[in-house]
C-alpha cells in the first residue's frame, strides 16, 4: 500500500446539518426528531405518572442519548433504566445520578463496571441467580460501595426472572449475606404484552401480569420483607400499569418516539403517544418503472419488527417501502409514475425504534421545517 | 436535573480486551475475527483474481475497517469499493488512493463529498440517470477535479442501473459534456444471485448475468466507445465471474468473513471461504429450564438474513439461537440441561456480516485462544 500521507489525515465527513438549516438541506440518511411530538410525549407520560403518584424511570435503551435522558429528568423522571452496564457510562458523564440496570449480567468485566458506576451514582441492578449475587456481592463489599438489588420475577414473558416466590426468597436470603448489597424490591417486566394489538386485550394482559407481580410482593411481605419498589411496565402497558396499584415505578422507553410497531397498536384510552422519530431518506435511483430506490437500507433502519412506513400525509402516500438491502430501500409506487422522483426526500417511520436509534450517532431535532437541535447518541453501540 | 459535576466527566467504558488476553477474558458482546481463517480468505481470493489476471477491488461495505482494507491492498487489491461517499473517508485517511463508489447518490452534500474525495484519491462513481451526471459534472468541472464515471447496467437484479444499451449510451453521451468527468467502463452487479443455494444454479445465473453485461460492452464498442473496466461480482459468484472473460474487476466483500447466510450456500468448487467472523456472547440467565439467555440480541447481531448460529464443534452443539430481543438472545438447549450454563461463553456466526459489523466499533482478532489485534471499525455508522 502507498505510504500514509499527512495531507489526508485531516479529511473529515462534513456534518449532516447545522442548527437553523431547513429540513431539505439535511444530509440523508439522518435520524430526525419532531420536537413538538417528542415534547408532547415526554410531558404526557410524566403527567400520567405524576397524577397517579407513580415514579417514572424511562428506559434509556430506546434512545441511548444523554440529552434526551436529561430532558426526561427535567420533566420529573426519578432516574433512568439502562439495559447493560456499559450503556450507563454516557449518562453518568451527563450527571444523571440514579441508574437502574434492568437486566442480569455475568462476567468479571461487567461486575467491575457496576462497581465503578456505583462509586458515582445510586445504582440498582437485577438478578435471577445466586451466582450473580455472589459475584456482585463479593466485589461490592470488598470495594466498599453500596448496590441496590432488585431480583427479577417472571410475570409471563418466560425469559429472565424467577418463576416462584420460593426462588425469589432464595435470592433475597442470599443478598443478606453481603454488606455491599441491599434488597430494593422487584423487577417485573413483560415485553411480550407491550404489542398486544387490541387495547382491551392489552389491558387484560397487563392486569394478569400485575397480579403475578403482586403475589410475589405479598409473599415477601408475609415473611416480613418490605418491597419498596416494584418496577416494570413499557410503552404498551404504561397506561394500565400506572393504575394497577402494584407498580411503584414505570420503565417505558419507546413512548418518546412511537415507532411503527407501537403505532400499529390500538390506542383507545387517553394515553396516545405521537410519532416523533423519522428517518430522512433521498430517492437516489429511478431507473425502474413503478419503483424508486432510496438511500436507507439495513444499515439505516432495523427491520426486525417490520419494514419502515412512509410518513402519512407527507405528499408521498403513493410510496410503500417494500424491501431493505444493505444500503438501498425499495419504494413501490402505486398507480402511474406521475413524474420522475429522483432526488425526492421522504420521511420514514422506523418499524422498531430501539435498534434503529442504535445505528445512528445523532438525533436531528426539528420544529416545523427548521433544524433546532443536534443531540449526540452517546450510548450508541455500547452493548456490553 | 442535578448539576453536572466534573468528577464524573472522566468515567469511560473500559476496553473489552487487551492484546495478549485469552479469549475467555474478552468482554461480551464482542465481534471476533479468527485471523487464520481471515488470512486464508484474503489470500485465497487474491490468488484467484491474480491467476486469472482480473483486478480485485474488495467491497469495504462488508467490513468498514481501514485496517482490513490495508490488508486487502497489501495482498494485491487495486483499491476498494465503498457504497456511500461518507463511508470512503476513513479509508482516505488510512492512505488508500483508489476508491470506487459502487452506487448512485443524489444531493448537494454528497456531490460535495465526492469532490473532496476526488481531490485526494482516484475516485470513480456510478450513475444511472442524467441528473446525477449533471450535478456531478458541473461540480467537478468547476472544482477542477477529475472523476471517473461507470454507469451502472442492470444485469438482472431489477434495482438500480439502466436496462437497455440505448439508455447506457444516453449516459455516456451526457458524460462527454463535462470536462471533469471521464467514462471509465460499466458497473454490473447482481446481488440477488449471490445466495442461489446450489453451486450449479449459481454458476448458471452468474453466466446469464455476465452475458447481459457483455452485450452492453459489445454495444458500446460497436459505437467506438472502449470500455476498459467492467466491475461487479460478489462472494457468491466470484469464482465464476473471474473466468467469465467479461469482468475486468471483481468486488466481493463478504469473502473475508463468510457469514451464516453465505455458509448455507453450496460450495462445490475449489473456492471455499472459511468462517472467520464470530460474536462472543455470555449466557447471563438460566432461570428457565431448557433455555439459556445470552447477551447478544438485536443490537449485537443483524437478523435480516436469518438468526445467528452457534459455532459448530465448539462444545455447545446442543444450543440453538432461536430468538433475538433487543439485548437478549434466546438459546434453546436440546435434550436435558446437563448443567447450569450460567456464565458459559459461546461464539455465534452472524447470519449477515455487513449490517452486523456496522453495529460494532472494533474487531478483536485472535489466533488460537489469544487476542492478537484490535482493529477499529472506523466507517461504522457512516451511511451518507
Amino acid at each position: 500500500m502507498e505510504s500514509f500521507m499527512a495531507e489526508y489525515s485531516g479529511i473529515q465527513v462534513p456534518p449532516a446539518t447545522r442548527i437553523g438549516d431547513s429540513l431539505r438541506q439535511v444530509g440523508t440518511p439522518s435520524l430526525m426528531l419532531d420536537l413538538n411530538a417528542f415534547e408532547f410525549n415526554i410531558e404526557q407520560t410524566a403527567k400520567l405518572a405524576r397524577s397517579h403518584d407513580v415514579a417514572l424511570r424511562p428506559h434509556a435503551k430506546a434512545h441511548k442519548c444523554s440529552a434526551i435522558a436529561a430532558a426526561q429528568i427535567a420533566a420529573g423522571a426519578v432516574g433512568i433504566c439502562c439495559q447493560k452496564p456499559s450503556e450507563a457510562y454516557p449518562f453518568v458523564r451527563q450527571g444523571i445520578r440514579d441508574i437502574h440496570i434492568s437486566n442480569e449480567f455475568v462476567g468479571a468485566d461487567k461486575v467491575a463496571m457496576a462497581i465503578e458506576l456505583a462509586r458515582h451514582v445510586r445504582l440498582s441492578v437485577c438478578v435471577d441467580h445466586i451466582a450473580q449475587i455472589d459475584a456482585l456481592g463479593m466485589a461490592a463489599t470488598q470495594a466498599g460501595v453500596a448496590i441496590t438489588v432488585l431480583p427479577e420475577v417472571d410475570i409471563g414473558q418466560g425469559r429472565c426472572g424467577v418463576s416462584t416466590s420460593d426462588e425469589l426468597v432464595t435470592l433475597t436470603d442470599r443478598l443478606a449475606r453481603y454488606g455491599g448489597l441491599r434488597f430494593g424490591g422487584v423487577q417485573a417486566y413483560h415485553g411480550g404484552i407491550q404489542h398486544v394489538a387490541t387495547w382491551e386485550e392489552r389491558h387484560a394482559a397487563a392486569g394478569r401480569s400485575a397480579e403475578l407481580a403482586a403475589r410475589h410482593v405479598q409473599f415477601l411481605e408475609a415473611r416480613g420483607i418490605a418491597c419498596p419498589v416494584v418496577t416494570g411496565g413499557g410503552t404498551g402497558t404504561v397506561e394500565f400499569d400506572v393504575r394497577s396499584g402494584v407498580f411503584t415505578e414505570l420503565q417505558p422507553g419507546s413512548y418518546i418516539f412511537m415507532d411503527a410497531a407501537y403505532g400499529s397498536n390500538e390506542w383507545a384510552g387517553s394515553f396516545v403517544p405521537r410519532h416523533s422519530l423519522f428517518i430522512a431518506t433521498t430517492i437516489m435511483s429511478t431507473a425502474k418503472k413503478g419503483m424508486a430506490v432510496c438511500d436507507v437500507g439495513l444499515k439505516g433502519v432495523a427491520v426486525d419488527s417490520g419494514l419502515p412506513i412512509v410518513r402519512p400525509d407527507s405528499g408521498a402516500d403513493d410510496l410503500t417501502y417494500t424491501a431493505a438491502n444493505d444500503e438501498h430501500g425499495i419504494l413501490n409506487i402505486a398507480g402511474d409514475d406521475r413524474c420522475d422522483r429522483l432526488g425526492d426526500r421522504v420521511l420514514l417511520i422506523p418499524g422498531h425504534c430501539d435498534p434503529t436509534a442504535n445505528l445512528y450517532r445523532q438525533y436531528i431535532g426539528f420544529r416545523g421545517e427548521t433544524v433546532e437541535a443536534v443531540w449526540e447518541i452517546d450510548a450508541s453501540g455500547l452493548s456490553r
